[in-house]
């Protein structure tokens, strides 16, 4: 009786000292604050996700250029959490957040107490202008990634039976906006794919013909580079056959056309490769919360990465704008702040103290088609085979799951040695 | 000049013997007859088809249970051919056949000129009453597959968030109808997924719990195998837990609901594996030439697989009715279907006489779920793990494509060894 009554004391304490925290979207920085809070085994956490699969974003244009399958770039968020019992996935879509009581909304109509949330729902595309919207193609998201897919390959379908020439050269055109990395890995990607996987396989078109533009407001492609290595980018764009226009300001899209002034680029696939804007729960958390915004609808967070004004709300990644500092909307600074926060969360729990949050930039680089990248880490600039080698293994050694590892390197190896491509279906 | 005379003279000797066949589909049938028929350079052959890849039909089900990626099943159709100058690819759709000025016409208005037609158009999903196709999968292309996938990994999602036992339950059965190859294959797919895959992945429901129904009208599955091996069959997908409802005719089918007779299943997925009719084109052939149709839809062909009153049009594969015997719509008979249709255009071609078409039975086999499988080999009859072996290495032998050989390899390796599944996702 008295053994019991111990047990029960016991189970009382272990339930007085938990912890419920919701982490919102399972990219890059919801991931990891996950994984990073799921080891203290007193603390409960809840991923919710309107998918049910991590995606390695940095990927996506390998599926937009048929390299990749989708699944070799996600992988089930369920799979992530297998083992450990306290981490609960709920695939849904989140609705608001009621601060008052602790509640986070769900767009069923379902409420989930927390103690604390951790917001990392990213970014989506930012198209200001509506009417262009319709006419460009985007790359966030798998979906986005298919539907680019299916319109490249079927240009050159469209190209090989039509007659008239002004027509045909409008199919095999390819206008991206935007000399970022998204922009220049998908120009050396199209490019390559018209002059080395397709060049046989047509009777009636070259596609070796292929114009691929790359359209960049500013004086260089990949500004947040060096001047040098933006240069040896272009140069290696240039030598796969990409026209890169810098200074060219989109003044209109419409269906099939790009006018930059007076200038006119008639072309089936305009791609926006342009910027982002956080996704729509900062807007909702600024109605529900009453939080502030920041440039490109971001979240304002402090030192420790909470949200101003609400200290049990966290915001990371895309969706969050980091007061002492501007960072870049890449995957590491991602997965730097989920692990802080997950650490710091902990901490708390514990009732330890908090240092605040600091960025370590260990270096970035891009990829430029087939065997060249250009790498910038610390004082360190380089191009060439060499940066393409070391891109190559930073990305596999960083896709999480072991067998898409496996997956993508011999998907790799076998397209580079045949010059093929593995996912080239429309459906 | 004696010498241009001459060169000329030869140029419109090649020009008078050169002769155009168009191959309408590339399903098993069409690619063999359009391989076969290219090795004569003097013949000019064209393949259209709808979609741009040649699909794997029997992996379809692996696409459905996520165990692969539609890119894994198919080949782009100008890959096979791109050595071949001779052979041309088209991606459009056929509208219709003109006999008398031998032209084919496409849906988009251009007709192409023929001397001989292969019609290799396959087979669709054939639900006899349009009120249950609504409510029912298929499993005839990639899209279907892909709804499927969707579907059956949705409905566990949609479990582990339900309340109300009841439709939980519903969400986690799944109706297969049809014992043939298709609905063994998939039954034991989903069962398999369901217990061994998803087992760890969920708090609140045990996928273990999932209830997989296989109904057939018939008195066993897989009719056209042995009795014996009938009931090999049965056994194995009852040790994955599948119930199998034998003599079991399904009286209505709505909305999440099968209903046999007074016995009513309530399963969210219900899936359609029973029966095939020809596609379209036959009904057009029948409208535009006034061919017969046999059952199914089924163009009548002669010994020599010609419809029956035109000899230009060949017809083989699942879209045709051989006369002299009732062939089974499986892929060995549209590959020997195609190899001879090649032979005898290209004899014929070189006015040499023609056999009769024959079809040679090296035997048949199915598998259900994780290695066991059933064989039927002259008069060899066996099942077990010996025969899934020897079913692994047959399918793979037969993937068009090195690059698909290996990488499904590789993939059913690593799903054998880690029970995992690599294509685990909803888009």
């Amino acid at each position: 009786m008295n053994g019991g009554f111990i047990i029960l004391s016991a189970k009382l304490r272990i339930k007085e000292v938990t912890m419920k925290v919701i982490v919102v979207g399972a990219g890059f920085g919801g991931i990891n604050a996950a994984k990073t809070l799921a080891k203290n085994k007193s603390i409960d956490v809840v991923v919710v996700d309107k998918r049910n699969y991590h995606l390695f974003q940095p990927f996506l244009y390998q599926v937009a250029t048929a390299g990749l399958s989708p699944a070799d770039i996600s992988v089930p968020i369920r799979a992530f959490f297998r083992g450990q019992k306290n981490v609960e996935v709920i695939m849904g879509e989140v609705a608001g957040i009621d601060q008052k009581s602790r509640l986070l909304k769900l767009s069923n109509n379902k409420n989930l107490k927390y103690d604390k949330v951790v917001i990392a729902a990213g970014a989506k595309n930012h198209i200001f202008n509506q009417d262009w919207a319709k006419h460009v193609y985007g790359l966030k998201s798998i979906q986005d990634a298919l539907s680019l897919r299916k319109n490249i390959l079927m240009s050159f379908e469209l190209a090989e039976v039509e007659q008239d020439p002004v027509k045909r050269k409008a199919y095999t055109t390819f206008a991206i906006i935007g000399g970022g990395p998204t922009g220049v890995e998908l120009a050396g990607a199209i490019a390559e794919l018209a002059r080395f996987t397709l060049s046989e396989d047509f009777r009636n078109i070259d596609p070796s013909d292929t114009r691929v533009i790359l359209i960049e407001a500013g004086s260089r492609v990949l500004s947040t580079f060096d001047q040098g290595l933006s240069k040896k980018a272009k140069r290696a764009l240039e030598k796969l056959g990409v026209s890169v226009w810098l200074e060219s300001k989109v003044s209109n899209i419409c269906k099939g056309k790009v006018e930059l002034g007076s200038d006119v680029i008639n072309a089936n696939t305009i791609i926006w490769a342009a910027g982002v804007v956080s996704t729509d729960l900062a807007k909702d958390l600024e109605a529900d919360v009453g939080v502030n915004l920041k440039r490109g609808n971001r979240l304002l967070v402090n030192e420790f990465l909470q949200v101003k004004g609400c200290e049990d709300i966290y915001a990371i990644g895309d969706i969050s704008y980091f007061e002492k500092e501007e960072l870049p909307g890449i995957a590491p600074v991602a997965i730097q702040q989920g692990k802080y926060v997950g650490k710091a969360i902990k901490r708390l729990f514990k009732e330890k103290e908090i240092r605040p949050f600091s960025y370590v930039d260990k270096g970035h680089m891009a990829t430029i088609g087939r065997s060249k990248a250009i790498a910038q880490i610390g004082k360190l600039r380089f191009g060439g085979t060499i940066a393409w080698y070391l891109w190559v293994f930073i990305h596999i050694y960083f896709l999480i799951g072991f067998r898409n590892r496996v997956s993508v390197f011999l998907q790799w190896l076998w397209s580079y040695l045949t010059y093929k491509r593995g996912a080239r279906i429309i459906n």
